[in-house]
């Protein structure tokens, strides 16, 4: 049932033993949402305690102690946190038939729980801690201002992203007040690549193509430079979105090879449709990221995949 | 003479036909900051232009308009913005030997002007014009915050840099509620790459050596390399900051040939003084960003460099 934020704040008054699940393959909005509402309920005498499937990066736990201060007990009442889709909350929600309830910004959010409150005008899950802790009647600490920052400035991509609204940073000027060491935290979150990021980047930059008159940027990492350099998801994900920041380029093709023998494509794209291009390869996503899987030779996913691109670009 | 914030809004309205300078090699800072007074002075029924030494790069044109609305005038009044030097204003302030009033925010601000007024905490010169506004009893409309915009993004890098502060958000959240198409100004200010950048970038990653345990990171650009991409100062000044930005590194290096056969060396650190390394090769600059220049081999000119760097960093 969707419920207004008042509502979500009453629920959360009423309850003791409340556990918070984060969403796995953990950002800065879930560990920082997650974080801020466990010490917000605890601040009010309550016992709280966050989980994730996935083990946190210690990156977090520099940042605001992610790790820290967490309660024993049996849960007796379950909240999730930034999380679309109960599949999203993995092995952490499988002792809970039931998630009590949900706290999101995702406009798709499915309804699993038994209560849902949604604002998709959001930027940042952690935009809505902010709003709901005066309605808990709770305070924020240093602590919990800088976990709501990194939740905020994570999902706005450091107030880049065009989800950024005056709302945004608005609820960051307030929560700096609170004596935030920003030059620190973002350095931490967005000034900082990893030597194998710096790998994956050279081989990008050496692969990159630029076809149809410079509009797409085609780029090819081969599985064995991919493994000998230590590369990660999130260095993967960050390569992909490389391509579409050129001038000119409006579809961005980022085709890397697996373990498996097949080829994984992701698509970024500026103003064309990328899941239109995926779904022409048996894949999918959204209008401006989306992906798809290749069991056949190098040359024929390429060749696939420049068709697709084509055909929706011409439109 | 220093001057209080109340005094140069009292100083404005007290005259006309006032010419607006901004720094050579503009940034978005003083053209947004000069763009935005001039058009708050507009609104107030007076004749205003603004002028620079360099041409003005054409996305500031497109961002809000910068070289439209320029007022013909003989100047009566003269305004440097964002300059701390009257030097930097270069032949545009040649025929006025006289500038009457400096806006600033340079702590190091040298005082060349009849009055001047410095604000050092401002992170952009443009969070003191927005503040400038109402004592001018002047308001915004969306191209004059859309300037004010730029000019605090770019001199915060899109609220990245340790010089932003809660006054920088709550100024942009004020701007934003404007109407600013935030994802289009970011987009251009911060997500787009030239070619010639990403041919730099590759360049840069192809030679980039990793020195002294990882804690040096060194590049070198050739000039024949250079000349064939088409590189502006711009991309260049982009691939200097880009070494220290790599996990490990605590100073980077990027030497590059010149046309005379001469190098210029950037030095870019995190927590090492750059100006003291660059100042043991003749050089200077400020703690995390200096420079120097060699009329020597490339060889002798990367072993001086590299020494400097040893002595300052073993202290």
């Amino acid at each position: 049932m969707m419920i207004n934020l008042e509502k979500a704040a009453q629920l959360l008054l009423q309850h003791d033993d409340i556990l918070i699940l984060c969403h796995r393959n953990p950002d800065g909005d879930t560990l920082g949402s997650g974080f801020a509402l466990k010490k917000l309920l605890q601040s009010l005498g309550k016992r709280a305690r966050m989980e994730c499937e996935t083990e946190i990066p210690p990156r977090y736990d520099t940042l605001f102690g992610a790790l820290e201060e967490q309660d024993s007990f049996t849960p007796a009442y379950v909240v999730a946190v930034d999380a679309a889709d109960r599949k999203l909350l993995g092995t952490a929600a499988e002792p809970y038939p039931q998630i009590d309830l949900a706290i999101d910004h995702h406009e798709t959010n499915k309804d699993y729980a038994l209560n849902t409150y949604v604002d998709a005008s959001a930027a940042a899950a952690a935009e809505i801690m902010f709003e709901l802790a005066p309605l808990l009647g709770a305070g924020l600490d240093l602590r919990t201002a800088t976990a709501l920052y990194v939740g905020v400035s994570t999902d706005t991509g450091c107030f880049v992203y065009s989800n950024t609204t005056s709302r945004s940073h608005r609820i960051a000027a307030e929560l700096i007040s609170y004596g935030i060491d920003l030059g620190s935290v973002n350095k931490l979150l967005f000034e900082t690549k990893t030597r194998s990021r710096i790998e994956i980047d050279k081989l990008a930059l050496n692969s990159m193509e630029f076809l149809c008159g410079g509009a797409v940027a085609f780029v090819y990492l081969p599985l064995e430079a991919l493994q000998s350099s230590g590369v990660t998801e999130d260095d993967l994900d960050g390569v992909s979105g490389m391509p579409r920041q050129i001038e000119g380029v409006r579809v961005g093709i980022t085709l890397r090879g697996r373990a498996d023998g097949s080829y994984k494509a992701s698509v970024r794209t500026t103003d064309v449709n990328a899941a239109d291009i995926c779904a022409r390869c048996g894949g999918g996503g959204h209008k401006r990221a989306a992906g798809c899987e290749f069991k056949t030779t190098l040359e024929e996913a390429k060749a696939a995949l420049l068709k697709a691109t084509e055909e929706v670009m011409l439109g």
